[in-house]
């Protein structure tokens, strides 16, 4: 694919180099590139850093910590991002503005650059190291996330296959707005200049429909990698293809965040029908989604259904109550402004199976959207009560 | 005072009566009244009932129930909640749009509405059963929550006391965005005959600050009434006073639910300071009294306050990161766009201390705000992940 990579032990969190947690992405050649990064407004140093390296053009390399998020760090925040893409930059020999830098985990303490650079130096570049890559990025993550997509190009006499790796981070403050907390997606087609335009697409389409604790991060980003050394011009129909394969990585690796969350024990689909608008139903969707009161009638599957539709009344969305129906999974417990009868253990068996679908109408008009959550369980508090410490 | 009350048990949630859940409180000439009700989209049937009979004018009686809310039922609850009405209306002989209705307790269940009238009919009237009313209102609140106030008045010539007294409850579901679930505040002055500005007014500055889990009830009612059996007038100076104690017993009431919040150890204010607007203020306080991170994170007392400017930088108020200050009880983590190095073992008996202030200054303009806010708890988790079950 072009593509080499590594991994190192820098100890970043506190000095004891136990776990991989430096992480080089290096590309044989220039890469088009695209980027979506967190709307927070409080934006970490890596990402203000690596939004100024993509509007220059072309990437070389992408260099990640974990253990650390260089966020809240003031200027010396910025000053050690550009020390981590100048460490990567010297290593493989290319222009400081051509490396990518993201951190993640805790906000506010300052990075130990040394550590970092040091590890990057020390990092042995091997071409199929994808998963050293995902556990060094790693932080309440119980696994790493990878992603591959390959397809076969078959228009005007192109021939072979375009490669797409991907991997991401998830765990907590996961509740992206642009993109989810760290993502890359490498592949080796040939791809137009910018590729932000198809970054914003897939985030729309995968992390952002995802929300395991309803906290944006400040570090959310999401990047966009094609080094082209396939050879193959990805045009016309090819470019569909390789469009989708890119679409479905990013799918691919929000449902992995997701399922990996903070204490979860269960994941949920919603789906809105009949809002006003399409925007409105985000909002209903995504009201549900970050609902405490939901989230913990979900961890023990008790059809507390009034909790749903609640959130949806809140969630700035116009709902016609008179009209609305609340479906979950085949059951309709709510129809047309007024409860039904049911089984309530079968509607607790629905929500222990894997798979839980909450189907809510609002009864206004065409608007639809869906969003994907994640319960709420005392192992999550647990988790959140002591992670500085 | 002129207000008589008195409680029953009608086993409204399951049919067993073992504790009170019906009340009513009377009045013994018509009131002036005023009310304030959920902004969520669904609104429970009681809340519309008791609209309507505000828009008719004066009110002589609220009755309320527990162990059901009433919501969510479609029509059939409409007329429920106004065979609640009737059924005080016959018992103390008055109209039935003299009568408010409310109801709190588990959503889209129809109400067992003969248990309720049979209990109405049953209910004893006393001058001094205070806490019997607020008994009855309770669900999942560990105590009854009750607020006193008198006021002396002066005011050319008038002499004596005004009587002050608030009833309410919380737990669960508790993001006001008009009123809070329930809270009744009444007073034997005589004041004109709409208070709804007031309420309005009241509920800004107590009920609407406060949030246990970022959840708005389908059933937030404030209401206000003034019999004027004290027979003073509260004009003038006087008017001041009597507002000042109506304000004050809705602030005492707002913190006794925010103590009690389901699963609550600790309590917090947040105070934000040169924000763009109030209203981004508002905002960005909002947004931190509802971060599960920052709720968990104070649960643990671990010293975290990286989230703490997340959560305002993802609130929608514009933050600028290069000046933003945030401050915990009386020591600066960050200051000026840099974080300071801070004895973390003082944060964190901060932390553990009640009283918990955390300060954040947004750096932007001069636009302020405050909000509390209450840890979140593996016991909130328990109560919630089996609430109708």
């Amino acid at each position: 694919m072009g593509f080499t990579m590594g991994a190192a032990a820098a100890g970043v969190r506190n000095g004891t180099p136990t776990r991989l947690d430096v992480a080089l992405i290096v590309s044989d050649r220039p890469c088009a590139a695209g980027g979506v990064f967190t709307t927070n407004q409080v934006i970490a140093a890596p990402c203000m850093v690596t939004k100024r390296h993509l509007e220059r053009g072309a990437i070389r390399a992408i260099v990640v910590n974990s253990g650390n998020a260089n966020a809240c760090t003031g200027e010396q925040g910025e000053r050690d991002a550009i020390a981590m893409a100048e460490a990567a930059a010297t290593k493989i020999g290319c222009e400081v503005h051509e490396v990518a830098v993201a951190s993640t985990g805790v906000i506010g303490v300052p990075l130990p650059v040394e550590r970092i650079t040091d590890a990057i130096a020390s990092i042995e570049l091997r071409p199929d190291a994808w998963e050293d890559v995902a556990r060094a990025m790693m932080t309440t993550d119980t696994r790493p996330k990878l992603s591959r997509n390959d397809c076969a190009l078959d228009w005007r006499g192109a021939r072979g296959s375009v490669h797409v790796r991907g991997v991401a981070k998830g765990a907590g403050m996961i509740h992206p707005n642009m993109a989810t907390m760290l993502a890359f997606v490498l592949t080796d087609a040939i791809l137009g200049p910018t590729l932000t335009g198809w970054a914003r697409g897939f985030a729309a389409d995968s992390f952002n429909k995802i929300s395991i604790d309803g906290d944006t991060s400040t570090n959310d980003t999401l990047l966009l990698l094609a080094n082209g050394a396939s050879g193959l011009v990805a045009e016309g129909k090819d470019r569909h293809s390789v469009h989708d394969a890119l679409s479905q990585t990013c799918a691919d690796l929000a449902q992995q965040i997701l399922a990996d969350g903070e204490g979860v024990t269960r994941v949920f689909k919603v789906v809105i029908r009949s809002a006003a608008t399409d925007e409105e139903a985000m909002l209903a969707a995504r009201a549900i989604t970050t609902s405490n009161l939901v989230k913990t009638a979900i961890h023990g599957a008790d059809p507390n259904w009034g909790r749903i539709l609640a959130a949806a009344g809140r969630s700035g969305a116009k709902v016609d109550q008179t009209r609305a129906t609340v479906r979950i999974g085949d059951v309709n417990v709510f129809e047309s402004g007024a409860p039904r009868s049911f089984d309530r253990e079968r509607i607790r068996e629905i929500f222990s199976t894997p798979g839980l679908r909450i189907a809510v109408d609002l009864g206004v008009a065409k608007g639809k959207g869906e969003a994907w959550g994640t319960d709420l369980s005392e192992e999550y508090v647990r988790i959140n009560a002591d992670y500085t410490t």
